[in-house]
This record gives C-alpha cells, sequence and structure tokens, in this order.
C-alpha cells in the first residue's frame, strides 16, 4: 500500500476497488449454497459467546446498565451494516475485551461524579463515540491507514498472541471464580454453601476441560481414521458449536441431585425484561450533560480512537494475510471511516460500539479458505472421474482438468500462476505414466490417484464473499431472542470455549512458534521445519532467532503486565504502536537485515499493483454433497498449522535441487523452502520480491507491462522446473 | 513345542533350558546398572497398584478376613520366589480378579455354613489350595502345557480383551461409587452429606481423567519435540509412577476447604494393626475342618486349576511372543509346577494365591525390550562416533561397527541373521558413500546419519534377565511396610489408573486392530496398513475379517457376559479354553484356509529346535547416560504401537520388489510386508516356515545339521536383496 496522506485518496480508492466485485461478493456467496452455513455457524459461536460474556463482565462492572442484552445488539447491528456495505466482508465486528475494559473505567469515573452519576453514564458515553467518531473520520480520511504495512508480522502476531493471552487469562480466572461466591448472587443460598461452592468449582472443571479437549478433537475430525467421511467433514464443520452443545446438555444430567444454580450459568436480563430499554434513548439525555464533561469526553475519545483505529486494521490485516492469496481489495481507509459512523451510532443509542476482533476475522478467513477448497476440489475431482469414465488417456484427462479450473477462475490470475501448478501436475504424471509406457492408453485411479494430485495441486484460496459475514451478524442479533435458551449454557462452558479460543488461534502465529523453537530439543529442530516450512530456522543462525524471541517476549510481557494496571491498561495499543519505530530504527541495529527480513518482512517498499478482474466465479457449490469431505483435512492443515507459510499463488512450485542458502532468502521471510532461488534469473528474483508481499496491497490500478514481465519470467521458472 | 505327554519331560526339558542361561539371567540384569530401576518401577506400580484395589474389594467382600496386606504379601512373596527359581522370569505374578471373584464365592459359601463360618473360611481356602496345588501338580507333569501352541493368536488375544475390558469395567464401576455412599463407611459424617459427595464424585471425575490423559502423554515423552532428551527419557520412564505421585499432590490442595475423607483415599490396615496378623496361622486350623468340605474343597480348586493353568500359561506365553525376538527358552511346565508349590504354600498361611497376570506380564516384557535397545544402541553410536573421530573411511566405520555388535551378541545368533542387519547397513551407505565419490574418504554424520541408520538396524531385543522381576516383587513387598503412605493415594487416582492400564494393553491386540478396521472409513484402511504392517489387510478379503472379527467379538463379549453371572462367573476360562477347538474344527470350515492362517497362524506343526547358546552377554549400561535417550521414541513405537509386526530377527530384511501376494503368506501371519517372498527358493521358505514360529517353541536341543542350511539360505536372501 502506498503511504499517501492525500485526504480521501485512500477511501476513494478502496471504494472503486470493492464496489467493482459487490455484486460478486454478493452472487458467489449465495452460490455456495448449503455448505455457507459451516463457516458461518462456527464464527457464529466465535463470535457470540466471548460477546455474551463480555456483556455478563460489563452488567457487573456497570451495575446493570449494560447487560449482555446491549453487547449483542451492537454486534449484531455493526455486523449487519459492515457485512453489507463495509469494505472488507472477511472482517468480524464485535465488542472486545478493550471496550470492556475502557467501559468499566469511564463508569467507575462517572458514577462517582456528582453531575454524571449512574443515571447520566450512558449520555456520558454517548459524548466519548461521538469525539471518538470524529477522530477515526479524521484518521480515515487522512490515510491513516497507509502506515499498515508498517505493522510488520512482529507487531501483528503480537497483538495476536497478547488477545490469546487475555482469552486464557479469562478462561482461568473464570474458573477459578467458579469456587468464589458470585458477587451478585445472594451468599446464603443453599448453592453457595461451601460444599456445593466446592462441587460446583470441580464440576466447572469437567465441563470447562471436557469443552476444550472434545472441541479441540473435532476441529481435527477430517483427519480421524474411523467414521464415514460424511460424518467426519459434519463433524469437523460443526463439532464445536455441537460440543457446546452437548456439554450443556451434561450440565443437566445431575440436576436432580444438585440444587438450582449448580451448575452456574449464563446471567443476562431478557431483553422484554422492563428496563431493558433504557439505553435506546439515550439521546436526549446528551444534552443534559454539562458542557465541561463534553469537553472532557475527548480524553478517553482519543484512546478508543487510538484503539479502535490500530484493532480493526490489524484484525483487518490479519484476515488478509498473504498467505491466504486473497484476490480481492483490502479497505482499510473506507472500513475506519464506516467504523466512525458505526461508533458514532451506537454512542447515539446507548451501547458500547463494535470493532473488528482478534482472532474472529482471520478465524473466519480460515474457515473460508476451507469451503472454497472443497469447492474447487469436487468440481476437478467430478471432471476428472468423468474422463476416466470416457476412456480419456492422460493427456485428455489433463486438458479436460485445466479446462474446469480456467472456468473457475478469474482470467489474469489464471494465466499467470495457475495453469503452472496444472502443467506441474501434468509433467509428474505424464513422467509416471510414459515409465509405465501408457502415455495414450486409458487412465484409471491406478495411474491418477486422483484425491492426492488435486490436494498437491490446489493452492490456499478464499471464498471472498458477504454472505456468512451477514447470516453471522444476523445470528448474533437472534441471540438476544434466544436469550432464554443462551442462559442454559454454563458459564463453565463459557471458559473452556475461550481456552478452545486462545488455542485455536496460536497455530500459524510464527512467534508463537518460534517461542516453543526455543524450547525444542537441538536435535528435534529438523522437525519444526517440517511442520511449518519456516524457512527462518535454516536462513537465521539460531543465536539470532533466540534473542529475537527473546525480545519479542519481553515485549509482550510488558504489553500483558500493562494491561494488568487499572487505568493506563487501556493504553496497551500505543505500546504495539510504539512498535513501529523500534522495529524500523533500533531492530536494525541489534539484527542483520537479511536474517530481519526473514523473521519480519517489512513491506515499507512500493508495491505492484494486481488489478482484480471481475469475472464471476463459477461455484457449484450448492449441488455439492459431502462426498469429499475427507479429502478436506489436507486443507486443514495448510490452513490451521501453518499460516506462517502455505503454498503461495505467487511462488511457483519448483522441485528444489538443493538446499536453499541463506543469504538467498532476502525479503520473503515466508517463502517455501521448496523453491530454489538460484533457478531465477536476477530479473526474475527482483520482480518476485517486488511481487510477493501481497497483505495490505493496494491492487486497484493496473501495470500491464509489468504484468508481462512477469508472466515471461514465469516461463522461466517452469522450464527451471524441468 | 512338543505335544508330549510322557511324564516329567517337558519339566526336565525347561529345567534344562533355564539352567543353561540362569547364571547370565543375574549378570545380564547386574550389568544393566541403574538404568534397569525404569522397567522396575513402570512394572511395580502395573503390579501394586491393582493388587492394592483387589485387596481392597476383597476386604468389602470377606469382611475383613483378607486384606490388601493379605494380597500384597502374596504378590511379594510369590513375586520373589518365581524371579529367583522360577523358570520365565518376564512373567509377573500377582493376585489377579479371578482369584478375587473365586475368594468372594468361597466366603459367601463358608460364612453360612454352620461349622465352617467366617472364622473357618480360610482354613477352608487351605484346602482348597492343597487340591488345586495337586491338580497343578498334575497338569505340570503330565505336560498340560504341551498343547499351549493351541491357544493360537485368537484366544490369547480374545483374553487380553477380556482382561482390558475388565479393568476397564472396574474403572468406571469405581469412579460411579465415588458418587455413592460407600458401604463401610458411616453414612452421616460429614463427606457423605449429598453436597459433599457429589463434589467428591466431581474430584474423583478430575483426578482419574487428570491421571489417565497424563499418563498417556507421559509414555510417548519420548517423541515430545521440547524438553532435554534427558527429560523425555526420564518422563518416558518414570512418567506414570510420578503422574500418580503428581495427582496424589494435588488430591491435596484443597485439603483446607474439604472436610476430612474428600477425596476418598485407599483403605486398608496397617500390617501392625491388631488381627492383620491371624491369617498366618490358618495351619492350625486346617485339621479342624469338617472331612466333608475337605473334600468338597476339591469343586472350587477345579475351577481354580483350570483358572491358573490358562492363566499362568497364556500371561507367559504373551510376555514371549515371538515378535519379541527372545532368546532364552520358555518354561510352561516347570512354571506351572511351582506355581502348585506357591498356591500350596499361599493356602497354608492364608493368602490368596498368586498367579501370572495380564497385561502387567507382556507390559513387563515391553519395557525390557526399550531397555536392550538403548544399550545396544549406545554401544553403537559410540563405536560410530570415535571411527568418526578417527577420519575412518566407511568400510573401516562399517567394521567397526560391525565388531561391536558382534561383541553383544550370542555368536550363533549374530552369524546366522544379524551380520544380514549390518550388512545391508554397508550395502546402503556404500551406495550412498560411492554415488558422490567418498568411498575411502573419512566419514562425517552428513554421509552416516549415525542415529537414524543404526535405529533403522537395530532389531527388536529384549534384555531377559531376573533381577527387574526380583526387585518389582520386592518393592510390592515394601508397600506392606509403606501402607501408611500407600493410604495417601485417591481412589480415584486408582480408577484413572485401571483405564490407562485397560489401554496401555490394546496397541499391538491384532483383535483390537481389526475392531477398529471395521470402523474406520474404505478410504483410510491403507491407513492401517502403513501404521501397524498389518498382512492381513491386503491378503485376507474385507468380508472374510469382517466375519472373524464379528465372530471374534461375540465370542468375547459372550465371555464378558459370563463374568457377570455371580457364580458361574468364574468359569469363563472354560469359554476361552473352548476356543482351542473352536479355532480346530470349526473355524476352518467357514473361512479358507490361507485366510486363516493369516489372520490366526495355528503352530500345530513341530517346530525345529534352536539352541540357546550360552554366551555371556557384554553390556555396558552402567556406564550410559541419557545422552541417546532421543532415539528411543523408535522403539517405543515399535514395541508399544506395533507388536503385531516387528523386525524379527528370523526375518531378512529384503528389499520387496513388488506386493506380496495374498497367498504367499501361508503360515506366516504376522511377517512384515517388506520381505518378497518370491525371492526365496522353495527350501529356503520351507525353511523360514518352520523357524519363524518361535513363540512357544522348543530350544533346547541343537540340530547343527539344519543350521547350516539356514546359514546357507540366508545368503540366497542376500543375494535376493542386491
Amino acid at each position: 500500500m502506498e503511504e499517501t496522506f492525500e485526504p480521501f485518496r485512500g477511501i476513494k480508492d478502496d471504494l472503486r476497488g470493492r464496489l467493482m466485485c459487490y455484486k460478486q461478493d454478493w452472487t458467489s456467496g449465495f452460490n455456495a449454497g448449503i455448505r455457507i452455513l459451516a463457516p458461518t455457524t462456527y464464527i457464529f459461536f466465535a463470535s457470540a459467546i466471548p460477546v455474551i460474556s463480555f456483556g455478563e463482565q460489563l452488567e457487573r462492572n456497570t451495575e446493570g446498565v449494560i447487560t449482555a442484552v446491549q453487547t449483542l445488539a451492537s454486534t449484531a447491528l455493526c455486523g449487519i451494516i459492515h457485512s453489507i456495505i463495509g469494505g472488507q466482508p472477511l472482517l468480524i465486528l464485535g465488542v472486545a475485551e478493550p471496550t470492556v475494559i475502557m467501559y468499566t473505567f469511564m463508569f467507575n469515573f462517572a458514577k462517582e461524579r456528582a453531575d454524571l452519576g449512574r443515571n447520566m453514564f450512558l449520555a456520558w458515553t454517548g459524548w466519548v463515540c461521538v469525539w471518538t467518531a470524529f477522530l477515526l473520520f479524521l484518521l480515515a480520511i487522512l490515510g491513516a491507514c497507509s502506515i499498515i504495512n508498517r505493522f510488520t508480522r512482529v507487531a501483528g502476531e503480537l497483538f495476536g498472541l497478547l488477545i490469546a493471552m487475555l482469552f486464557m487469562q479469562q478462561a482461568i480466572k473464570g474458573l477459578v471464580d467458579e469456587f468464589q461466591i458470585p458477587e451478585r448472587e445472594d451468599p446464603k443460598a443453599a448453592a453457595l454453601a461451601p460444599s456445593w461452592r466446592f462441587a460446583n468449582g470441580m464440576f466447572a472443571l469437567v465441563l470447562s476441560f471436557g469443552l476444550l479437549l472434545t472441541a479441540l478433537r473435532s476441529r481435527k475430525a477430517r483427519s480421524w481414521r474411523y467414521g464415514t467421511g460424511w460424518l467426519r467433514g459434519f463433524i469437523a464443520d460443526y463439532g464445536v458449536p455441537l460440543m457446546v452443545l452437548a456439554w450443556t446438555g451434561v450440565s443437566y444430567i445431575p440436576s436432580g441431585s444438585v440444587p438450582k444454580g449448580i451448575p452456574r450459568r449464563l446471567f443476562s436480563p431478557n431483553p422484554w425484561s422492563p428496563g431493558a430499554y433504557e439505553n435506546w434513548t439515550v439521546i436526549k439525555d446528551m444534552v443534559n450533560v454539562p458542557l465541561l464533561y463534553i469537553l472532557g469526553a475527548f480524553i478517553p475519545a482519543t484512546m478508543i480512537a487510538v484503539l479502535y483505529y490500530f484493532d480493526h486494521s490489524v484484525a483487518s490485516q490479519l484476515a488478509q494475510q498473504k498467505e491466504f492469496n486473497l484476490r480481492k481489495p483490502p479497505s482499510f481507509h473506507y472500513d475506519l471511516l464506516l467504523l466512525g459512523f458505526l461508533t458514532l451510532l451506537c454512542g447515539l443509542i446507548g451501547v458500547p460500539p463494535a470493532n473488528g476482533v482478534i482472532p474472529q476475522s482471520p478465524m473466519h478467513t480460515k474457515s473460508l479458505a476451507t469451503l472454497k477448497h472443497q469447492l474447487l476440489r469436487n468440481r476437478l475431482v467430478a471432471t476428472a472421474r468423468r474422463s476416466m469414465m470416457q476412456n480419456s488417456s492422460l493427456s485428455q484427462l489433463y486438458g479436460n482438468m485445466q479446462d474446469a479450473y480456467r472456468q473457475m477462475q478469474t482470467p489474469l490470475i489464471y494465466q499467470e500462476q495457475s495453469a503452472r501448478g496444472l502443467k506441474e501436475l501434468k509433467d509428474s504424471t505424464i513422467q509416471l505414466a510414459s515409465s509405465m509406457g501408457s502415455m495414450d492408453a486409458p487412465v484409471d485411479e491406478s495411474v491418477f490417484d486422483i484425491h492426492k494430485e488435486i490436494d498437491d495441486l490446489l493452492p490456499v484460496e478464499v471464498k471472498e464473499q458477504r454472505l456468512s459475514n451477514l447470516l453471522q451478524a444476523l445470528m448474533v442479533g437472534g441471540c438476544v431472542a434466544a436469550m432464554p435458551l443462551l442462559k442454559k449454557i454454563p458459564t463453565s462452558v463459557l471458559w473452556g470455549y475461550f481456552a478452545f479460543m486462545a488455542i485455536e488461534s496460536l497455530p500459524g502465529n510464527q512467534f508463537w512458534e518460534r517461542i516453543l523453537l526455543l524450547f525444542t530439543a537441538p536435535s528435534r529442530r529438523f522437525k519444526v521445519l517440517e511442520d511449518y516450512h519456516a524457512t527462518f530456522v535454516e536462513s537465521v543462525p539460531f543465536k539470532a532467532i533466540t534473542l529475537f524471541t527473546l525480545f519479542q517476549t519481553m515485549y509482550l510481557l510488558v504489553c500483558f503486565g500493562i494491561t494488568w494496571i487499572p487505568i493506563a491498561g487501556v493504553l496497551f495499543p500505543l505500546m504495539i504502536m510504539l512498535l513501529v519505530p523500534v522495529r524500523q530504527y533500533i531492530l536494525p541495529k541489534l539484527f542483520k537485515g537479511a536474517h530481519l527480513t526473514d523473521l519480519d518482512a517489512a513491506e515499507y517498499e512500493e508495491l505492484p499493483a494486481i488489478t482484480f478482474n471481475m469475472q464471476t466465479e463459477i461455484d457449484m457449490g450448492s449441488t455439492m454433497r459431502y462426498s469429499f469431505a475427507e479429502s478436506r483435512e489436507v486443507l486443514d492443515e495448510i490452513v490451521t498449522r501453518s499460516r506462517g507459510e502455505v503454498k503461495h499463488m505467487n511462488s511457483p512450485k519448483v522441485t528444489s535441487s538443493g538446499g536453499t542458502p541463506a543469504a538467498d532468502h532476502g525479503g520473503r521471510g515466508f517463502s517455501s523452502p521448496r523453491i530454489s532461488e538460484k533457478c531465477y534469473s536476477p530479473r526474475v528474483r527482483e520482480l518476485r520480491t517486488e511481487r510477493s508481499p501481497r497483505s495490505g496491497g493496494e491492487r486497484s490500478s493496473a501495470s500491464p507491462a509489468r504484468m508481462g514481465e512477469i508472466r515471461s519470467s514465469s516461463k522461466l521458472g517452469d522450464q527451471c522446473s524441468k
């Protein structure tokens, strides 16, 4: 992304780019058919459960002024609006922990002021939101998101890990609290006698660990050995919601022999209870806020604006990492502008605003990558099967598959890179077949292992559309109505779910993997290389990796420590923003440039633009069933275990004839070790280096001349692979 | 084993065979040094914990006449005697579940008879033991164990799975009981109020699942990625005892806030409590038992004799499966004779007798195989390292390693088979080196990956000695004195341990693997083949596998059902003995012979004898440390995951040039699929078929002429591999 601060420039570019694919955003979603429900439910639970829990937390902290009804309403409202008129539909909005901390602080401030107090709290936060919105407008218009590419991997992953730590902290704290007397309950209730409290705590341990372990297991169902493919696919797609249901069911098993209130369950007023509507008319009270407080609201507003600017952009960036091979353009500036409007809206109706959330946003992209893989794969497998039934030769089979693949691609991308993947398939298959003397004989599955070949071939692609986001937001909205049902979920299941979310967000976080590497026995380090394709293990000396990781860990712990400081705690985003100058000016003095680029590729240079070509993708998901469910495990692995390094559309898959030396890797910290850099002419290498940093790249204006160069250079790559 | 029923013949042969290696049994054990403690502690826990639990069960069932003190004393006494003067030192003795059922039945019978009653119960069981001993003497002298080879894999594995089911049943029942009011407690105690009972049950769930999951994890520590090799090795060796300690520690965490008795702990009188000695003088009372009851004691005695005959022999057989490549001869007849004496002894001092136990006996062999592997491996790695430091060429390196390996082997076996393994290593290494033009250049680790090559090379070998058995029996004896400490273990940890033992006994049980195969998706069945080298998957049609497995499962369920019938329950061994005629006469009518031999190789034919050559093995374990601990994971895998099919010393490792057709596999149900049968001349194949069924084979008389044949035939095998 260019660092331009020309007013409105970024917003205009974003709008232009997203408008081009707006219609396709919807058609593509509807074409996926019933299967869109898998990522939708998955994200719905990941989105709704923390929001409910944060709502409970706010209720305690604000003496009932804000409840789960408000947090759910805000999340649903913002989610629906964003999914319809937002820029990047992969971004998930929700009321997040920092907002909770901020609102708690503001409540504690307001309730002690005689001229504000509990009753005027929401009106005052209305003003805070007005100021926040104003600041967000300014940031969006002036192109503050242009510097989003200065948030390198170091910053994003540190933030991701910090969020995981906060989730885990919440899980542990919640579990410990299950042994205590909750604040709002009558301590004389039967369920709060020491014996029942102990029983409740132990029951909570069983329920939360039960949920955590089974949910983690169910996500891997596709690679289970037992059960039919349909069942395994179903469990992998819907396992986590199912486990929440199952453990909620388990929590009712001993209901005959325990008093009411064991185990503890979610607490929230029904939306139709008296008083639950108080907040909606807050706009009337806003005029009654004293002027001093209206002006003073600017102070928390700056904090919230910084927080949201950072949180929203990083969530968006993590949802669009280059490993996902996204094809549609990003929309940082416009989304920040829209966030300003949403904040304003939330402030005026007296609900806490929602912003882009981690880890839900990257989880969303991952689940859509799985979906897209299913659709692509089924099409190719069907084509290959049909060809075989018609007794095609291998070359005919290959031709048919290439046709099918071409139909599913946007032309530019297809011509440039994807053909190469299929070409390689052809090469290897032909080699195999000719060695068995059957090049023109009819192909059968003994020669051509459909599933395996196609899995090897398909790159990661994401089903980019708006429907899953809209549906999940609607479902969150439905939660408000379904509150009596939600209240049946034990809180301990929630803590287990928090721990699950924290753990689910770790794989693919290179920072986390480097921490693990420090604890890995030296003789086993090569295994890390096997699993994650972590190039840096080969190219950077272990001492440098250690130092870098220790530095990052210290920084993380400082950030984590800051969240514990009552008021300054909300400023932890500043610490993370501070990483930008640290990365840019201090780290290069401590580490060699080549090592630094391998550990954390900075993308300051101007990127070549790639046009998004608005060709309707052909989808055929709606007619598909789970028949090939088992195959998806391969992608599950790719997407969930190695977010760091997956097959890039951009990196030609050249069979390496030797190890890649360290120094060769400059500028491409996460490229696949399979690629032998030596194969390329200097010009090609330069081009590839320029092209590879995709995330946050601006792709709205084409550069046909350069494209030509790339196309010819990729032929070089092909020759190399022979 | 020959089916000879000539009196005393079997005992004499056993004695002759075991006496030849008796001295080596001890020297070998002491040479292993401190490391012998790993298998010892592992087996000690596996032996002591069930015995304590059975003791508790007996105490409840016999109104305190027999307690854990008696069961521990019996196990320790029989274990010590057996490990010193017994035949097969791999066999672990202990008081087992069937004994508990039998004694419970006898107590219920005795206490209702006016002329016996509670006081004469032990005296009467003394007579039962006298009769049992008499019957066991008869069986041993008449060579009843000759037909042990008619207990095919089907019977042994069915019995193994039945024991696992009984253990698991005990674990579940124990856990459920944690929610109930225990019989012997005062139901008005604070800890038995409904709230505390519920809390206790939930705590028990946490403790038992905690133990189960962590114990299962710790056994796999060697393949962990994190931590140093030393630590991982230590955890893998001692993890299970450590986990028992750790979870016992956890059980004390809430001790401040719970009443005494939560969680429930082991219950047993201290051995120095008044009354605990009553039983030792039971011999005085035996004369007072009415004649009618002395004669009547013959009826339970026959049941117990059948039970012990079967249990003891099958436990011994499972501990000596041919996959373990044992070198020392078996001793079924003599061990049965000794069991008779032990039963008599136990009867006369009023303790329940001990017999060979499953799954502890096979667990013992497995843990010793790991030990032996460590010792062998360290020696070879050290040799290779030394050679490299001296800048040896590859051929010198190979020569040195061959020398080292030779020193550690008994000459006969070495000449015949082991050289081949090393030869193969030489071939592949030379090939590699010459392709890099460095045949006579100094070798370094880039050419010769020490750890990998040596792991590939080493066959499974077991450290056969008496020390570990003696030490574990002494430790069990020590438990009697350590009773106040043992009573700190929560019963729920025990139930977790029971579940752990049940699960640990499953891998390698081909019957269990076939049951899993039925639930495996058709597209994943090939994975079973990858993991277990389960030849039958390739050679037997799936329908036949299904039918066979269903038949076996039905049979298992019938046996399991029978254990539930109050009195007839103890007769379930008869059901398993019934499998012998079923296997011999009925199954061949339902299944094709070739399929049947692949699924369950019957070894009725006379086996060729192999001499045990009494050459002192050179061990150097005492000076070794955990430096190569990480390497052992490879063996852990081999031994624990695929008991069914490991590298056989007997099977030349020939690189197969194609799949092995089904029909070729006659007679060797579990041989490695790597061996291409086609390579062998008919004579060789015949010889190999004769030689391969090792378990239960009689190896006490040499046949030098035949040995010569084998040696020349193995050259044929070598040529084949080139």
